[in-house]
């Protein structure tokens, strides 16, 4: 594998959820997965506002206070950057290299956007919402503000939160302070932080991050492929992060998501995929969050491949191999981990 | 560059701390820089002691409880890995790929461990004082805890704490909750988390972090050398991380430490390092924390190198080339910053 020092430089600073803690539903303050395109920004909540403008007939300018007395809402949503799985494509564009752990899942607590949106009065012509973040940089030879759109139907979703909290505290100035959009199900790039403007307009938005950025193939990504990944057992070599466990009883536990519909199977493999049998399913956190399941494995001495697999409610599920694209995008291929149980 | 699957694991378990972050003295939450030999692991609180034992007249067992009832202390300290620069050296054995953000600065609260040590009575046969954490793994083919010890005298310096606290809160469970050891002025490795056990003994500590790890040549690795930073000015490209600014004045900004001595003076040039000037220093922060610096640059169009170099009262100074060693320790040599000013 050859990185660049660019991507290292990437790697350096974002980082992944360690496996490890998917024994945690919610994901602890500090190790939910990061991708910051520019630099996290300085933020001055008091002269801080949120416009709400464009194609409106009563444009709102709020403050954090004003958002917060409005009602609010704390859910529980898994989110993923779309580039999860990058780096173990056989080809792709040069960006953050992301192995499997682009993850986490915290309670995010907000105050719903339709609502909002309906006090500023879409006009008819309205057609997408652009959400505008503080952050500003070049990419791909372009200087932007950070800036993503959504369709007025998905923006109108029950579910999309304009969040000032995550795990029951202001946000984080990584995950971006004083407010971020949360929508539930689709990949993180949709989840602008730091944000400053949602315009309403009449044509189809064409900012660099959405014109060319995050596309298969010309397809937009949108919501979250499924995807399930064990917590791996044992204990594991510091470089190889190979496993390392005793003979006996071992429960594999993971967790499952989609944003496509809710998982309705994840099967277990502990001989590198050849079989599969299902694993126990935990009671369902919230609609948009991860899954628990775990299944008991009799670990006998020898190497093994551990594996899983998710299916989801609409009948998508994982496929077995990584299947390479430009971008680096939505790489669900199923997780393997391999480990070593002693003689005893 | 060539970076192996191995070393990118590391590096998106990981994280340095996004040099943005230099602008704050004490690093928010879940930006400080992380490394993790092996996994997190999941701690019962209420369950765990601290046991001090070995080569003393009175084993102590103590809950957290009792360790939060004894004397506390805040101390603002800056803690870096001793592998900060490594992935900038023409050869090193693969570890951790760290660039130059392997840093941050918390304020540790705790109680000091020199009076436990006396309660439970050293022997005088007692030589080194082993810290044994919870975390366990399989390094360099041994299976091992992370251990580390220091010597009876470092020890027992005032400023050696016990902490249970980071910025004011719980230690996270990355940090090392429910307790880690905090020793000022020494690099990461020996500042153990998740401990569980102090014991003195009468030889030379063998165990594998610290008679196979963290050596230059033989010479084992113990205070941090000097370093400065800049918090890169203007705004990022996503992929290069080059930075971009309009003409004018512009004021650089960084920190600067040392574990050897206090910093004494910071250069900073802005022509790749054919003149140097000084940089005024904040007031100190604290004697085990880093020394803020600016200094005001006239930015004209161009492009232009960034640099810094820091003098601590020892009269160590930073190189401006990196030395390559086997372990890839200590690479305090001077930060480059890339910049292009517009024509405006």
């Amino acid at each position: 594998m050859t990185i660049s020092l660019d991507e290292l430089q990437l790697a350096a600073r974002n980082h992944g959820m360690p496996l490890e803690l998917l024994r945690e539903p919610i994901t602890p303050r500090g190790l939910h997965y990061l991708l910051i395109h520019f630099d996290v920004p300085d933020v001055d909540a008091a002269a801080w506002r949120l416009e709400l403008d464009g194609l409106v007939r009563t444009p709102l300018s709020l403050t954090l206070d004003e958002l917060r007395a409005c009602p609010a809402r704390t859910v529980p949503v898994t989110l993923e950057c779309a580039g999860n799985g990058r780096a173990l494509m056989a080809e792709y564009s040069p960006s953050q290299p992301w192995l499997r752990d682009a993850i986490g899942t915290a309670e995010w607590t907000g105050t719903p956007l339709a609502p909002l949106l309906q006090e500023a009065g879409l006009e008819d012509a309205a057609r997408e919402l652009v959400f505008t973040g503080i952050d500003r940089g070049v990419q791909g030879g372009v200087e932007h503000d950070y800036e993503r759109s959504l369709p007025v139907a998905e923006a109108l979703r029950d579910e999309v939160l304009l969040a000032y909290e995550m795990n029951g505290e202001p946000l984080p100035p990584q995950h971006g302070y004083p407010l971020r959009v949360v929508v539930p199900g689709w990949y993180g790039m949709t989840h602008v932080k730091w944000l400053r403007r949602i315009a309403a307009i009449g044509d189809e938005f064409r900012g660099w991050q959405q014109a060319e950025a995050y596309k298969i193939d010309g397809a937009p990504v949108t919501r979250i492929v499924p995807r399930s990944l064990l917590a791996p057992p044992g204990i594991p070599d510091f470089m190889t992060r190979e496993r390392f466990l005793h003979p006996g009883p071992c429960e594999l536990v993971g967790r499952a998501w989609s944003g496509l519909a809710p998982i309705e199977r994840v099967e277990v493999s502990t001989d590198g995929g050849s079989s599969w049998a299902d694993a126990t399913l935990d009671e369902p956190l919230g609609e948009f969050a991860w899954r628990g399941f775990r299944r008991t494995w009799q670990a006998e001495p020898g190497e093994h491949e551990l594996a899983c697999r998710a299916t989801d409610a609409a009948g998508n599920t994982q496929p077995l191999d990584t299947v390479s694209n430009s971008g680096g995008y939505c790489n669900n291929a199923v997780q393997r981990v391999r480990v070593t149980v002693a003689d005893d």
